[in-house]
């Protein structure tokens, strides 16, 4: 049989023989489904052209040269070696890219071709394994996935903090929040219907399947009806939103201070919030969730200019983390004034750590005080 | 950093620890990179949806019932388990469908539902693990992958073949062949095209990494050019041939006795091949490679009627495999009656046994005696 991948956000193949909780997870597999995209030009080559990302880190850096000059840096998850590169050009005495790919080689070749082996060592391995020879007055590092915390790189900076920063180093970014509200969207009934049109494609088949080759799938109908729902309905997905699609007050559900956080802080997001509508007679389709990280520093030794890189929707400055968009399904009318109450919690799926599983619910209080019933959805 | 995966047929992502000779492969990395999604209905959907695949497989088993009526059969990767159920409506006495992913559970609940469960026991497990309580008359599988290798599922065909087939036992196909053919497409000028595009995007990237962010990239133009090259141009394609495409007589390259094949056998295909060009005043864009197989029984204990299942490019009976095309680059132009003497290599790629590597080369004999030189091509 032919067989191939779809390349979908959130999707749930590969497997890991880790746990959610931080048990140790096969490097093999973990390469297989997360580390392997990396190693390619191509795919740092997106990332270094996402001029908001970039412009973010370049400012913070360059208008904060006092964190970096004549100090040790180290950048988790260094690929091509652009944080790197830039800590030096601030001044810094020392800086460790430390990059788990193949990348690292090419990181190493930009390295030279700029002048800069003197400062700059990069060394290939996991951030858990690397040895340094001294403790670091920095840590840089652009570790956020979609909706911030997919992908859980996270947890090498906090690995890298606990082990090599100084007890008066700085991180970069400081600070991270993630944020949802309410949104139209057409996805929403885009999807029911490419869900229906599989569900009606799947009659015909079990129909012909009975009929032409004298077996009856009919038993099947019902998994194969789940597995498409959750395919097509109960997957968050990756969309480029417009602000007017954000029809009611944005609500923070996690906020992060990098000197601090733990792994098990960020093993779950569980939060309730609150929004108000904010858009006359119109259709609560789902949830966008975004993110936004900050340099401030830190309180002992603050950042000259404080720089914000943030994924909100956007018309001129989106990134390429879009945002998620966590449908809801049927949509629920609604209209300015009304209170949108709702809970929301998502923690990393047992089989794939570096994907999650999100649970929201909803309940809609109206101007005239009456209240639509909650409603629950499980996503991934 | 958002990241996502590319669904590309015959990508590189991935990778096990095992190398391409056949030692141990990591299990949980074969999951994440291939059995996972077999697990999926959709997947095996798509497969039962294969009219002429399963026309093949259907009249295989009904016109030669005699190899079946009160056998013991052997389903090998059964899916969802309609092979392993047509030798039990075909008259066997006992079936063992073995199933490595948790499709084993939709294929218990189909046996059942067609009241067959006294005759056909479903084993979820892998077939090099797997004990049987008893020899089987007849190993049944569906194990061809694109250009009948890729994801080398025939190992564990023989492999149950060793372990499990009687010496006087008949394999459900009995024979499988690899064909190539010279082929004219517009796919070799559109990743061409593709190919330059992203060439000028990368300068123009590189340029303002220079000049606005004050790093220079251009050390890794040329791997960045490497990896493209190989992305867009030496990577074989699925793609479905209209017969119109094959400018030249077909050639097998590889021809397997699935009785008797060992998996030295099939770890390297190494073959060379003459065609002669059957079209005027045409271009060499590349090679289209299939496949076919044969239900013709053993010897000793014939099909009474031999059915062939057959992948080449077909207006009407096209099937999920499509064809492999191997692109040529530049195209050659050529003519009626000129001879094209090539060979082909392919093996295993050592970062993922599923996958292949092939080398192509040719030479074109011209009708006027002439000889264009020999070109050599690496595809992944």
């Amino acid at each position: 049989m032919g067989s191939y991948k779809n390349g979908v956000v959130g999707d749930q193949s590969g497997t890991s023989n880790g746990d959610a909780g931080g048990a140790a997870v096969d490097k093999g597999v973990d390469f297989a489904n997360y580390f392997c995209t990396y190693a390619f030009l191509y795919h740092q080559k997106e990332m270094l052209s996402d001029r908001v990302r970039m412009d973010a880190y370049y400012n913070a850096v360059f208008k904060n040269t006092h964190h970096f000059h004549g100090k040790a840096v180290l950048d988790v998850g260094a690929g091509s070696g652009i944080l790197a590169i830039w800590s030096a050009q601030a001044g810094a005495r020392k800086v460790y890219a430390v990059e788990a790919t193949s990348m690292a080689e090419h990181a190493r070749a930009v390295v030279k071709a700029n002048n800069l082996q003197d400062v700059v060592e990069v060394i290939e391995g996991s951030m858990e394994d690397v040895v340094l020879p001294e403790k670091v007055d920095v840590i840089i590092s652009e570790w956020m996935g979609y909706f911030l915390l997919r992908e859980s790189m996270f947890d090498s900076v906090i690995c890298a903090r606990d082990r090599w920063l100084k007890p008066t180093g700085v991180m970069y970014p400081s600070h991270a929040t993630m944020w949802v509200a309410p949104i139209r969207t057409g996805l929403g009934d885009q999807k029911s219907n490419d869900y229906e049109s599989s569900m009606d494609h799947w009659e015909r088949f079990a129909d012909e399947t009975k009929n032409y080759y004298g077996v009856d799938m009919s038993v099947l109908t019902k998994p194969f009806s789940q597995e498409q729902k959750k395919y097509y309905l109960q997957t968050s997905l990756w969309n480029n939103l417009h602000p007017h699609q954000v029809i009611g007050t944005a609500a923070s559900i996690k906020e992060i201070d990098c000197l601090t956080a733990s792994v098990t802080d960020i093993l779950e997001v569980k939060s309730n919030f609150s929004s108000t509508v904010t858009l006359q007679n119109t259709r609560l389709c789902g949830y966008g969730g975004w993110f936004d990280v900050q340099f401030r520093g830190r309180k002992e030794d603050p950042a000259q200019e404080e720089v914000e890189l943030t994924t909100a929707p956007s018309v001129n400055d989106g990134t390429h983390w879009g945002q998620q968009v966590f449908l809801l399904n049927p949509p629920a009318r609604i209209t300015e004034g009304d209170q949108l109450n709702g809970s929301f919690s998502m923690k990393r799926s047992k089989e794939n750590h570096r994907l999650m599983e999100a649970e929201f619910s909803c309940e809609i209080r109206q101007q005239s005080g009456e209240l639509v019933p909650r409603f629950t959805k499980d996503i991934s």
